[in-house]
């Protein structure tokens, strides 16, 4: 058996740094009264494809004993490809029972059908938040959004992380203050700055109808980067006009003046980002980390406001989206790791077969008080069983007293080999070790 | 739009009940020392027809823009329909990786390719817990797994569970010692006691070749539970003997009499179970809800002697799966739910939208201390403002002082009325008031 290119599984002790990151994710979305979701993993195939900007790129489902009527009944069903169209659908489809605007987050895997040999995830796990409105939704549910995605990214073990802000109201403000006829055809063409230099942006934008003073105004806006609302200053010197552009300004100021700033992430407005290929229709976000820039945006998303409709209301909606496996596989793969394979804190070392119950009892009581606790499998020698708590990273080996006599339970720290003394209900470790903690690579 | 049959989705309120199970699950499975997993979505179909007990409702994938010649490769995916087969695939692929025995807990999405039209779920997730060895794996692996299930079932918020459990020896040895030639048969035949009347369940054993003694003796081993280790007596008491009998009564014994009371959940021995459809080598297991004996099963599994195999060894476990779909959805059908529908205990009321700064610094500084807290989405009437908290279940709703006024803070706690002063700094709700709380239906 082999493995299936681009469905990444993890070991245990990589899975704990998944499992540190989702926790810390879903502890700063609660705190800011986000409500999870979880939506099922298909929808039909019209509903992905009639939104799709995804190149049509996804799986569709056939029961393996279907009949011939129901494979032609056109409700083919697929998995789903991110968790926008299903929470679109959701929300319309639960509007009634829901309090609108709707603050939710959703963490689940999303599927893309990539050709195999692409070496591209064809499984990976996001984690979204968005806030629905029904009708309208307050700008300052941008602000909000920024401000808590910023807050949960400064808590990843990751390298350092750049949450570049943009707004396309002052991009096509300004194209159109330029005189520009088709700005979102010259934001496309922006857009590819990332992977072409900027001579040939320049040139596809005169080969588009603009003039080279136009061109070279847009990519002087496409230049424009600042950790503060100094920005605005920048954009003004070009000297171009027009209230499209003053309105995406001051949205623009409002998001990135009300981030706080947090440790091991940046906060910056990018005139650079334009999210050309996407339906938002005022802030946009997208995310880098260091060293790892090839990767592209790790988080990602915008303000939308036609998000959804039904027969009565629409719903405007704005939103971010983390690329959980898209983060955490190269970084595994680099060494990132956990300390340990299990979550156990402690090994119960086993005397004899006949004294497991001692041993079990000794776990029982160590549980009661929160400290996870696992029993060794056999009656082995100490030394090895003492091999079986390091090669799992178990920090402690407890030894119970010998059944039938009167002798005292101590515990070993193995790392320092120091033992001592012990009681199994008052005993406690160090909170650190009582949780698998983070390895770094060492490089 | 309408919601597609077998595909259950919860709102809000109703997710935050699941979330405390699978929180529940996740603290007393890994407080044994049970390490996490999640495997792909997708394993190979030959890989799963070659295990299959469950008649080949899979769905099957196809990439969309699939070419012909991978259509035609004959290495078609499909969804798992459990989280056996994958973890018997997981061990062999990484088994140079792990330490064995190998203790994991998975908790995961399944789906089953059902006819549409028999309303059964299509998509459910499930909590299973396993212990794997290489080669050789000690029977207290089994009893374990029946005591760590039992504690992780007491503190479900469900009606009274009956954990069932027996052994197949005890069957096999039992009808080997009656001088039945075809054990398993027989143990096919006796499953179906559930749905079949004794009486019928007795021709259908006569008709396979049995004796009318031999059939009787059949139903009186059937009819034998307890919730101790006196069911060996009753056994006796029925005056068949045999090895492999002998070695299953000693194991179930041990199993039955070393599970520790726990609230909610009767643990016994029933000699009806005998899951004849699966591979099952010992222990069995099946779990019943008071009121709800219409589900069948919800939480199932055993022994199986070889659960998978590579080349150079062998790899025997033992493991249980928690149905949580199952379980949840019909309770949540009848009234089990959550006292909201967000995470937030706090709603900071905002006085106008030029202070909505001063309600989200409010926000901070209780979420700094563990406080879950939204901003009133818009500077209402404080009565307003308040129905919007208590539609949402928030317990408090939070009154900054207006702004230049060097007023107080003040609380209030919305179901009492009570409105008290309050700083920012250091007001804590009481700790059932931090998270949301479960709602036993009113009936």
């Amino acid at each position: 058996m082999s493995k299936l290119s681009g469905f990444p599984e993890l070991l245990p002790a990589e899975r704990n740094v998944e499992l540190y990151v989702l926790d810390h994710l879903r502890r700063v979305f609660e705190l800011h009264g986000f409500a999870n979701v979880e939506t099922r993993a298909v929808e039909p195939l019209e509903t992905l494809l009639s939104k799709g900007e995804i190149d049509k790129e996804v799986y569709t489902l056939r029961r393996l004993q279907a009949t011939d009527e129901e494979s032609d009944a056109g409700d083919t069903l697929a998995l789903h490809y991110d968790l926008t169209v299903p929470i679109a659908r959701y929300v319309v489809e639960n509007a009634n029972a829901l309090e609108f605007p709707f603050r939710r987050y959703q963490i689940q895997k999303v599927w893309r059908g990539e050709r195999p040999q692409q070496g591209r995830f064809r499984e990976f796990t996001q984690a979204d938040i968005d806030i629905v409105g029904r009708d309208t939704l307050p700008f300052h549910a941008d602000v909000e959004i920024a401000q808590v995605m910023g807050e949960a990214l400064a808590g990843l073990p990751v390298p350092h992380l750049t949450l570049q802000i943009s707004n396309r109201k002052v991009l096509e403000g300004f194209y159109l203050g330029l005189g520009v006829a088709d700005p979102v055809a010259v934001m496309r063409i922006v857009d590819k700055l990332d992977k072409v230099p900027a001579d040939a942006v320049k040139k596809m934008l005169t080969d588009a109808g603009l003039s080279d003073d136009q061109a070279h105004a847009c990519l002087a806006l496409a230049d424009i980067r600042a950790t503060d609302t100094s920005f605005v200053e920048q954009v003004r010197a070009l000297g171009v006009t027009h209230d499209v552009l003053e309105t995406g300004l001051d949205e623009l100021a409002s998001v990135v003046g009300a981030c706080r700033p947090v440790d091991g992430v940046t906060v910056t407005a990018d005139l650079r980002i334009a999210r050309g290929l996407d339906y938002y229709t005022g802030t946009v976000f997208e995310t880098r980390m260091a060293g790892y820039e090839s990767l592209g945006s790790i988080c990602s998303g915008g303000r939308y406001d036609q998000l959804a409709a039904d027969n009565r209301n629409t719903y405007p909606g704005t939103g971010i989206s983390l690329g959980i496996s898209r983060l955490l596989v190269p970084l595994l793969a680099d060494g990132l790791t956990s300390d340990r394979s299990v979550p156990s804190a402690v090994l119960i070392a086993l005397v004899d077969e006949e004294s497991r119950a001692t041993s079990t009892d000794v776990a029982q009581r160590l549980r009661a008080r929160g400290i996870p606790t696992e029993v060794a499998h056999k009656a082995a020698k100490f030394g090895q069983q003492i091999k079986q708590a390091e090669r799992r990273g178990i920090p402690y080996v407890w030894f119970p007293p010998a059944a039938g006599t009167d002798g005292q339970h101590s515990v070993r720290d193995i790392r320092s080999g120091e033992q001592r003394d012990a009681d199994p209900d008052s005993w406690l470790p160090p909170t650190t070790d009582l949780t698998p903690q983070i390895k770094e690579p060492t490089s």
